[in-house]
Protein backbone atom coordinates (compact mmCIF):
# COMPACT_ATOMS: atom_id res chain seq x y z
CA UNK A 1 0.00 0.00 0.00
CA UNK A 2 1.66 3.26 -1.27
CA UNK A 3 0.54 5.16 1.39
CA UNK A 4 2.02 3.33 4.46
CA UNK A 5 5.29 2.99 2.38
CA UNK A 6 5.54 6.65 1.97
CA UNK A 7 4.48 7.77 5.55
CA UNK A 8 7.02 4.61 6.44
CA UNK A 9 10.17 5.62 4.83
CA UNK A 10 9.48 9.49 6.75
CA UNK A 11 9.32 7.76 9.88
CA UNK A 12 12.32 5.86 9.04
CA UNK A 13 14.19 8.57 7.80
CA UNK A 14 13.47 11.04 10.62
CA UNK A 15 14.71 7.86 12.61
CA UNK A 16 18.23 7.62 10.63
CA UNK A 17 18.50 11.44 10.84
CA UNK A 18 18.75 11.05 14.79
CA UNK A 19 20.82 8.07 14.59
CA UNK A 20 23.41 9.72 13.07
CA UNK A 21 23.00 12.63 15.30
CA UNK A 22 23.46 9.87 18.45
CA UNK A 23 26.54 8.68 16.15
CA UNK A 24 28.29 11.86 16.19
CA UNK A 25 27.66 12.75 19.68
CA UNK A 26 28.61 8.52 21.03
CA UNK A 27 31.94 9.39 18.66
CA UNK A 28 32.55 12.98 20.65
CA UNK A 29 32.21 11.08 23.87
CA UNK A 30 34.13 7.94 22.71
CA UNK A 31 31.44 6.25 24.23
CA UNK A 32 31.07 2.47 22.78
CA UNK A 33 27.23 1.69 21.55
CA UNK A 34 26.07 -1.66 21.27
CA UNK A 35 22.73 -2.72 20.00
CA UNK A 36 21.86 -6.47 21.13
CA UNK A 37 19.29 -8.42 19.01
CA UNK A 38 17.66 -11.63 19.20
CA UNK A 39 14.32 -13.35 20.19
CA UNK A 40 12.92 -13.93 23.32
CA UNK A 41 14.28 -15.80 25.59
CA UNK A 42 17.63 -16.08 23.83
CA UNK A 43 19.56 -15.16 26.74
CA UNK A 44 20.17 -11.33 26.38
CA UNK A 45 19.77 -10.42 29.44
CA UNK A 46 21.98 -13.10 30.96
CA UNK A 47 24.92 -12.37 28.84
CA UNK A 48 24.34 -8.66 29.45
CA UNK A 49 24.72 -10.06 33.21
CA UNK A 50 27.92 -12.50 32.78
CA UNK A 51 29.53 -9.53 30.73
CA UNK A 52 28.71 -6.96 33.11
CA UNK A 53 30.26 -8.90 35.75
CA UNK A 54 33.72 -9.72 33.88
CA UNK A 55 33.79 -5.71 32.79
CA UNK A 56 32.70 -3.94 35.42
CA UNK A 57 36.06 -3.60 37.58
CA UNK A 58 37.57 -2.02 34.11
CA UNK A 59 34.95 -0.52 32.21
CA UNK A 60 32.36 1.65 32.75
CA UNK A 61 29.64 0.47 31.52
CA UNK A 62 25.30 1.52 31.03
CA UNK A 63 22.27 -0.20 29.84
CA UNK A 64 19.20 1.04 27.93
CA UNK A 65 16.45 -2.30 27.96
CA UNK A 66 14.06 -2.64 25.75
CA UNK A 67 10.84 -4.85 26.52
CA UNK A 68 7.14 -4.77 25.29
CA UNK A 69 6.29 -4.71 29.23
CA UNK A 70 7.96 -5.14 32.85
CA UNK A 71 11.04 -3.60 33.97
CA UNK A 72 12.62 -7.46 34.85
CA UNK A 73 15.55 -6.50 32.93
CA UNK A 74 16.73 -3.57 33.68
CA UNK A 75 16.02 -5.03 37.52
CA UNK A 76 18.37 -7.77 36.77
CA UNK A 77 21.27 -5.46 35.15
CA UNK A 78 21.24 -2.64 37.76
CA UNK A 79 21.49 -5.25 40.01
CA UNK A 80 24.72 -6.64 38.61
CA UNK A 81 25.41 -3.27 39.44
CA UNK A 82 25.63 -1.05 36.15
CA UNK A 83 22.79 1.92 35.72
CA UNK A 84 20.02 0.79 33.71
CA UNK A 85 17.10 2.65 31.95
CA UNK A 86 14.07 0.45 31.32
CA UNK A 87 11.88 1.71 27.97
CA UNK A 88 8.28 0.14 27.50
CA UNK A 89 7.65 0.17 23.97
CA UNK A 90 3.60 -1.05 25.37
CA UNK A 91 3.85 -3.97 22.78
CA UNK A 92 6.35 -2.01 20.20
CA UNK A 93 7.97 -4.42 18.21
CA UNK A 94 11.62 -2.42 18.24
CA UNK A 95 13.44 0.46 19.69
CA UNK A 96 13.68 3.33 17.79
CA UNK A 97 16.10 6.55 18.12
CA UNK A 98 14.06 8.73 19.87
CA UNK A 99 13.57 6.28 22.66
CA UNK A 100 17.81 5.68 22.79
CA UNK A 101 17.77 9.87 23.00
CA UNK A 102 15.31 9.82 25.72
CA UNK A 103 16.67 7.36 27.98
CA UNK A 104 20.11 8.83 27.34
CA UNK A 105 19.13 11.58 29.50
CA UNK A 106 19.45 9.47 32.88
CA UNK A 107 23.44 8.95 32.11
CA UNK A 108 26.11 10.60 31.74
CA UNK A 109 27.40 9.43 28.67
CA UNK A 110 30.23 11.18 28.25
CA UNK A 111 31.73 9.11 31.27
CA UNK A 112 30.96 6.03 30.18
CA UNK A 113 32.65 3.30 28.43
CA UNK A 114 29.86 1.47 26.71
CA UNK A 115 26.47 1.72 26.43
CA UNK A 116 24.47 -1.26 26.12
CA UNK A 117 21.09 -1.24 24.51
CA UNK A 118 19.38 -4.37 24.68
CA UNK A 119 16.66 -4.36 22.02
CA UNK A 120 12.99 -5.85 22.10
CA UNK A 121 13.12 -9.42 22.02
CA UNK A 122 12.23 -9.79 17.93
CA UNK A 123 14.76 -10.94 15.34
CA UNK A 124 12.91 -9.34 12.70
CA UNK A 125 12.03 -5.45 13.21
CA UNK A 126 14.79 -3.97 15.12
CA UNK A 127 17.32 -5.01 12.17
CA UNK A 128 15.57 -2.08 10.05
CA UNK A 129 15.85 0.55 13.15
CA UNK A 130 19.67 2.86 12.87
CA UNK A 131 20.16 3.41 17.38
CA UNK A 132 23.29 5.00 16.38
CA UNK A 133 25.38 2.20 17.49
CA UNK A 134 29.03 1.11 16.57
CA UNK A 135 27.93 -2.45 16.04
CA UNK A 136 24.70 -4.87 16.02
CA UNK A 137 25.31 -8.45 18.11
CA UNK A 138 22.44 -10.75 17.33
CA UNK A 139 22.32 -13.67 20.03
CA UNK A 140 21.37 -17.12 18.56
CA UNK A 141 19.90 -19.74 21.14
CA UNK A 142 21.45 -23.03 20.26
CA UNK A 143 17.52 -24.81 21.31
CA UNK A 144 16.33 -21.85 18.63
CA UNK A 145 17.50 -24.59 15.63
CA UNK A 146 20.61 -24.05 13.99
CA UNK A 147 18.64 -22.71 10.66
CA UNK A 148 17.84 -19.25 12.11
CA UNK A 149 20.47 -17.17 10.15
CA UNK A 150 18.52 -19.08 6.69
CA UNK A 151 14.97 -18.50 7.82
CA UNK A 152 15.75 -14.80 9.51
CA UNK A 153 18.69 -13.67 7.42
CA UNK A 154 18.08 -9.87 7.72
CA UNK A 155 19.42 -9.70 11.81
CA UNK A 156 22.15 -11.94 10.59
CA UNK A 157 23.37 -10.07 7.75
CA UNK A 158 23.68 -6.77 9.79
CA UNK A 159 24.86 -8.40 12.74
CA UNK A 160 28.66 -7.39 13.46
CA UNK A 161 28.77 -10.01 15.77
CA UNK A 162 26.99 -13.17 16.89
CA UNK A 163 26.82 -14.86 19.89
CA UNK A 164 25.65 -18.52 19.94
CA UNK A 165 24.62 -19.22 23.67
CA UNK A 166 23.40 -21.72 25.39
CA UNK A 167 26.06 -24.27 23.91
CA UNK A 168 25.83 -26.43 26.89
CA UNK A 169 22.62 -27.85 25.74
CA UNK A 170 23.76 -29.48 22.70
CA UNK A 171 23.87 -32.82 24.22
CA UNK A 172 20.43 -32.86 24.44
CA UNK A 173 18.74 -31.24 21.24
CA UNK A 174 18.77 -31.63 17.54
CA UNK A 175 20.52 -28.55 16.70
CA UNK A 176 24.50 -28.44 16.56
CA UNK A 177 26.81 -25.43 17.27
CA UNK A 178 28.93 -25.95 13.78
CA UNK A 179 25.97 -26.01 11.61
CA UNK A 180 24.53 -22.84 13.19
CA UNK A 181 27.93 -21.38 12.54
CA UNK A 182 28.32 -22.27 9.33
CA UNK A 183 24.95 -20.77 8.47
CA UNK A 184 25.51 -17.40 10.16
CA UNK A 185 28.48 -17.17 8.00
CA UNK A 186 26.74 -18.48 4.85
CA UNK A 187 24.34 -15.14 5.47
CA UNK A 188 27.45 -12.77 6.51
CA UNK A 189 30.86 -13.78 5.67
CA UNK A 190 32.10 -10.72 7.78
CA UNK A 191 30.70 -11.64 10.85
CA UNK A 192 32.61 -12.73 13.62
CA UNK A 193 31.28 -15.70 16.01
CA UNK A 194 30.91 -16.54 19.55
CA UNK A 195 30.09 -19.97 21.13
CA UNK A 196 29.29 -19.69 24.62
CA UNK A 197 27.11 -20.69 27.51
CA UNK A 198 26.06 -18.18 30.49
CA UNK A 199 25.46 -20.97 32.80
CA UNK A 200 29.05 -22.76 32.23
CA UNK A 201 31.20 -19.35 31.34
CA UNK A 202 32.52 -20.74 28.70
CA UNK A 203 33.32 -19.16 25.79
CA UNK A 204 32.52 -15.70 27.35
CA UNK A 205 36.36 -14.47 27.56
CA UNK A 206 36.58 -14.07 23.84
CA UNK A 207 33.73 -12.34 23.70
CA UNK A 208 34.64 -9.39 26.34
CA UNK A 209 37.89 -9.46 24.66
CA UNK A 210 35.96 -8.62 21.54
CA UNK A 211 34.53 -5.96 23.23
CA UNK A 212 37.57 -4.66 25.11
CA UNK A 213 39.12 -3.79 22.12
CA UNK A 214 36.41 -2.46 20.73
CA UNK A 215 36.45 0.12 23.25
CA UNK A 216 40.09 0.69 22.89
CA UNK A 217 39.84 1.66 19.44
CA UNK A 218 37.02 4.25 20.33
CA UNK A 219 39.21 5.55 22.80
CA UNK A 220 41.41 5.73 19.62
CA UNK A 221 39.13 7.81 17.57
CA UNK B 1 3.03 10.22 14.42
CA UNK B 2 -0.48 10.52 13.52
CA UNK B 3 0.12 10.73 9.86
CA UNK B 4 1.61 6.41 10.28
CA UNK B 5 -1.41 6.09 12.72
CA UNK B 6 -4.32 6.82 10.28
CA UNK B 7 -2.63 4.85 8.06
CA UNK B 8 -1.72 1.72 9.86
CA UNK B 9 -5.71 2.18 11.12
CA UNK B 10 -6.66 1.67 7.32
CA UNK B 11 -4.64 -0.88 7.17
CA UNK B 12 -5.54 -2.69 9.58
CA UNK B 13 -9.21 -1.95 9.36
CA UNK B 14 -9.04 -3.04 6.22
CA UNK B 15 -7.32 -6.86 7.47
CA UNK B 16 -10.09 -6.90 9.35
CA UNK B 17 -12.54 -6.44 7.06
CA UNK B 18 -11.36 -9.38 4.72
CA UNK B 19 -10.62 -11.45 8.03
CA UNK B 20 -14.51 -11.58 8.80
CA UNK B 21 -15.11 -12.76 5.15
CA UNK B 22 -12.70 -14.90 5.23
CA UNK B 23 -14.24 -16.44 8.70
CA UNK B 24 -17.58 -16.00 7.17
CA UNK B 25 -16.32 -18.67 4.70
CA UNK B 26 -14.69 -20.72 7.15
CA UNK B 27 -17.89 -20.94 9.31
CA UNK B 28 -19.53 -22.36 5.94
CA UNK B 29 -16.95 -24.76 5.08
CA UNK B 30 -16.92 -25.69 8.33
CA UNK B 31 -13.22 -26.10 8.51
CA UNK B 32 -11.14 -25.09 11.78
CA UNK B 33 -8.73 -22.52 11.34
CA UNK B 34 -5.42 -22.32 13.80
CA UNK B 35 -3.22 -19.15 13.95
CA UNK B 36 0.33 -20.79 15.05
CA UNK B 37 2.12 -17.63 17.02
CA UNK B 38 5.68 -18.36 18.57
CA UNK B 39 8.86 -16.85 18.65
CA UNK B 40 12.06 -18.30 16.10
CA UNK B 41 13.00 -21.40 16.83
CA UNK B 42 10.10 -22.46 19.95
CA UNK B 43 9.31 -25.60 17.58
CA UNK B 44 5.79 -24.57 15.94
CA UNK B 45 6.96 -26.65 12.68
CA UNK B 46 8.35 -30.05 14.49
CA UNK B 47 4.75 -29.57 16.81
CA UNK B 48 2.76 -29.48 13.15
CA UNK B 49 4.87 -32.40 11.80
CA UNK B 50 4.28 -34.59 15.11
CA UNK B 51 0.17 -32.90 15.09
CA UNK B 52 0.02 -34.28 11.69
CA UNK B 53 1.58 -37.44 12.36
CA UNK B 54 -0.96 -38.18 14.79
CA UNK B 55 -4.33 -36.64 12.69
CA UNK B 56 -3.66 -37.11 8.96
CA UNK B 57 -5.55 -40.56 9.29
CA UNK B 58 -8.70 -39.26 10.05
CA UNK B 59 -8.58 -35.49 9.52
CA UNK B 60 -8.09 -33.64 6.38
CA UNK B 61 -5.17 -31.09 6.93
CA UNK B 62 -3.38 -28.47 5.36
CA UNK B 63 -1.24 -26.17 6.23
CA UNK B 64 0.15 -22.49 5.68
CA UNK B 65 3.31 -21.74 6.43
CA UNK B 66 4.68 -17.96 7.07
CA UNK B 67 8.43 -16.95 7.23
CA UNK B 68 10.35 -14.23 6.04
CA UNK B 69 12.71 -16.76 3.78
CA UNK B 70 12.88 -19.66 2.34
CA UNK B 71 10.81 -22.84 2.10
CA UNK B 72 12.15 -25.00 4.52
CA UNK B 73 9.10 -25.56 6.62
CA UNK B 74 6.58 -25.78 3.89
CA UNK B 75 9.14 -28.89 2.62
CA UNK B 76 9.03 -30.15 6.45
CA UNK B 77 5.61 -30.19 6.64
CA UNK B 78 4.93 -31.44 2.92
CA UNK B 79 6.93 -34.56 4.03
CA UNK B 80 4.60 -35.14 7.18
CA UNK B 81 1.91 -35.73 4.11
CA UNK B 82 -0.15 -32.93 4.02
CA UNK B 83 -0.85 -29.81 1.23
CA UNK B 84 1.33 -27.17 1.92
CA UNK B 85 1.76 -23.94 1.05
CA UNK B 86 4.77 -21.18 1.44
CA UNK B 87 4.67 -17.75 1.95
CA UNK B 88 7.26 -15.64 2.67
CA UNK B 89 7.21 -12.20 3.69
CA UNK B 90 10.46 -11.00 2.74
CA UNK B 91 11.53 -9.92 6.06
CA UNK B 92 7.56 -8.64 7.04
CA UNK B 93 7.25 -9.16 10.55
CA UNK B 94 3.61 -11.53 10.55
CA UNK B 95 1.53 -12.60 7.93
CA UNK B 96 -1.70 -10.41 6.93
CA UNK B 97 -5.45 -11.76 5.65
CA UNK B 98 -4.55 -10.93 2.31
CA UNK B 99 -1.38 -13.50 1.94
CA UNK B 100 -3.87 -16.21 3.82
CA UNK B 101 -6.52 -15.30 1.22
CA UNK B 102 -4.22 -15.70 -1.45
CA UNK B 103 -2.32 -19.12 0.21
CA UNK B 104 -6.16 -20.56 -0.08
CA UNK B 105 -6.39 -20.38 -3.76
CA UNK B 106 -3.97 -23.75 -3.35
CA UNK B 107 -6.81 -25.40 -1.51
CA UNK B 108 -10.25 -26.83 -1.70
CA UNK B 109 -11.05 -25.68 1.99
CA UNK B 110 -14.30 -27.22 1.48
CA UNK B 111 -12.87 -30.76 1.82
CA UNK B 112 -10.94 -30.01 4.81
CA UNK B 113 -11.18 -30.16 8.18
CA UNK B 114 -8.80 -28.21 9.40
CA UNK B 115 -5.89 -25.62 8.21
CA UNK B 116 -2.94 -24.42 10.31
CA UNK B 117 -1.57 -21.08 9.48
CA UNK B 118 1.97 -20.68 11.02
CA UNK B 119 2.85 -17.50 11.63
CA UNK B 120 6.07 -15.88 11.02
CA UNK B 121 8.54 -16.58 14.03
CA UNK B 122 7.52 -13.29 16.34
CA UNK B 123 5.75 -13.22 19.67
CA UNK B 124 4.92 -9.18 19.37
CA UNK B 125 3.89 -8.43 15.79
CA UNK B 126 1.58 -11.00 14.49
CA UNK B 127 -0.89 -10.63 17.61
CA UNK B 128 -2.58 -7.37 16.50
CA UNK B 129 -3.56 -8.97 12.85
CA UNK B 130 -6.63 -11.03 12.42
CA UNK B 131 -6.31 -13.80 9.85
CA UNK B 132 -10.12 -15.03 10.62
CA UNK B 133 -8.93 -17.94 12.76
CA UNK B 134 -11.15 -19.67 15.33
CA UNK B 135 -7.96 -19.58 17.86
CA UNK B 136 -4.59 -17.98 18.28
CA UNK B 137 -2.24 -20.83 19.88
CA UNK B 138 0.93 -19.52 21.13
CA UNK B 139 3.97 -21.71 21.86
CA UNK B 140 5.92 -20.75 24.26
CA UNK B 141 9.44 -22.67 24.23
CA UNK B 142 10.45 -23.52 27.77
CA UNK B 143 14.28 -22.77 27.03
CA UNK B 144 13.07 -18.84 26.30
CA UNK B 145 12.52 -18.83 30.10
CA UNK B 146 9.49 -19.08 32.22
CA UNK B 147 8.58 -15.52 32.46
CA UNK B 148 8.18 -15.07 28.48
CA UNK B 149 4.40 -14.05 29.32
CA UNK B 150 5.14 -10.98 31.41
CA UNK B 151 7.34 -9.56 29.57
CA UNK B 152 5.34 -10.50 26.05
CA UNK B 153 1.71 -10.07 27.49
CA UNK B 154 0.10 -9.47 24.47
CA UNK B 155 0.27 -12.42 22.30
CA UNK B 156 -0.87 -14.74 25.62
CA UNK B 157 -3.93 -12.72 26.17
CA UNK B 158 -5.55 -13.16 23.05
CA UNK B 159 -4.28 -16.78 22.74
CA UNK B 160 -7.04 -19.41 22.76
CA UNK B 161 -4.03 -22.44 24.17
CA UNK B 162 -0.67 -21.94 24.94
CA UNK B 163 1.67 -25.34 24.15
CA UNK B 164 4.83 -25.08 26.43
CA UNK B 165 7.03 -26.87 24.24
CA UNK B 166 10.88 -28.52 25.14
CA UNK B 167 9.18 -29.41 28.63
CA UNK B 168 11.93 -32.13 28.20
CA UNK B 169 14.61 -30.03 29.04
CA UNK B 170 13.45 -28.84 32.03
CA UNK B 171 16.42 -30.91 33.76
CA UNK B 172 19.06 -29.06 32.42
CA UNK B 173 17.83 -25.47 32.30
CA UNK B 174 16.59 -22.62 34.58
CA UNK B 175 13.29 -22.52 33.73
CA UNK B 176 10.58 -24.40 35.18
CA UNK B 177 7.20 -25.69 33.25
CA UNK B 178 5.08 -24.78 36.51
CA UNK B 179 5.65 -21.18 36.54
CA UNK B 180 5.67 -20.73 32.84
CA UNK B 181 1.95 -22.38 33.12
CA UNK B 182 1.35 -19.98 36.23
CA UNK B 183 2.39 -16.93 34.41
CA UNK B 184 0.40 -17.69 31.45
CA UNK B 185 -2.65 -18.37 33.12
CA UNK B 186 -1.70 -15.10 35.11
CA UNK B 187 -2.02 -13.04 31.96
CA UNK B 188 -4.86 -15.35 30.74
CA UNK B 189 -6.97 -16.98 33.50
CA UNK B 190 -9.61 -18.84 31.17
CA UNK B 191 -6.30 -20.05 28.48
CA UNK B 192 -6.15 -23.87 28.02
CA UNK B 193 -1.97 -25.11 28.60
CA UNK B 194 -0.46 -27.69 27.09
CA UNK B 195 2.81 -29.38 27.92
CA UNK B 196 4.85 -31.22 25.67
CA UNK B 197 7.84 -32.34 24.24
CA UNK B 198 7.83 -33.42 19.96
CA UNK B 199 10.83 -34.94 21.21
CA UNK B 200 9.51 -37.52 23.67
CA UNK B 201 6.33 -37.32 22.64
CA UNK B 202 4.75 -36.36 25.88
CA UNK B 203 1.38 -34.66 25.94
CA UNK B 204 0.79 -34.76 22.44
CA UNK B 205 -2.01 -36.78 22.83
CA UNK B 206 -4.14 -33.99 25.05
CA UNK B 207 -3.28 -31.48 22.20
CA UNK B 208 -4.76 -33.99 19.62
CA UNK B 209 -7.77 -34.14 21.51
CA UNK B 210 -8.00 -30.56 21.65
CA UNK B 211 -7.94 -29.62 17.93
CA UNK B 212 -10.16 -33.18 17.92
CA UNK B 213 -13.21 -31.53 20.07
CA UNK B 214 -12.67 -28.48 18.02
CA UNK B 215 -13.00 -29.78 14.83
CA UNK B 216 -16.23 -31.68 16.05
CA UNK B 217 -17.54 -28.22 17.01
CA UNK B 218 -16.81 -26.42 13.55
CA UNK B 219 -18.57 -29.70 12.50
CA UNK B 220 -21.76 -29.31 14.21
CA UNK B 221 -22.19 -25.95 13.37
Amino acid sequence: MPGQVTVLKEITQANSTLADALRTDFARQRVLVLDVIASPGAGKTTLLERTIELLRDDLRIAVIEGDPATSLDAERVAAAGVPAVQINTGGGCHLEARMVQSALGQFDAANLDVIVIENVGNLLCPTGWDLGEDAKIVVASLPEGDDKPLKYPMSFVSAHAVVINKIDLEPYIPAKVAKLRANALAINPDVTVFEVSCTSGQGLDAWVQWIRERVAQKRAG
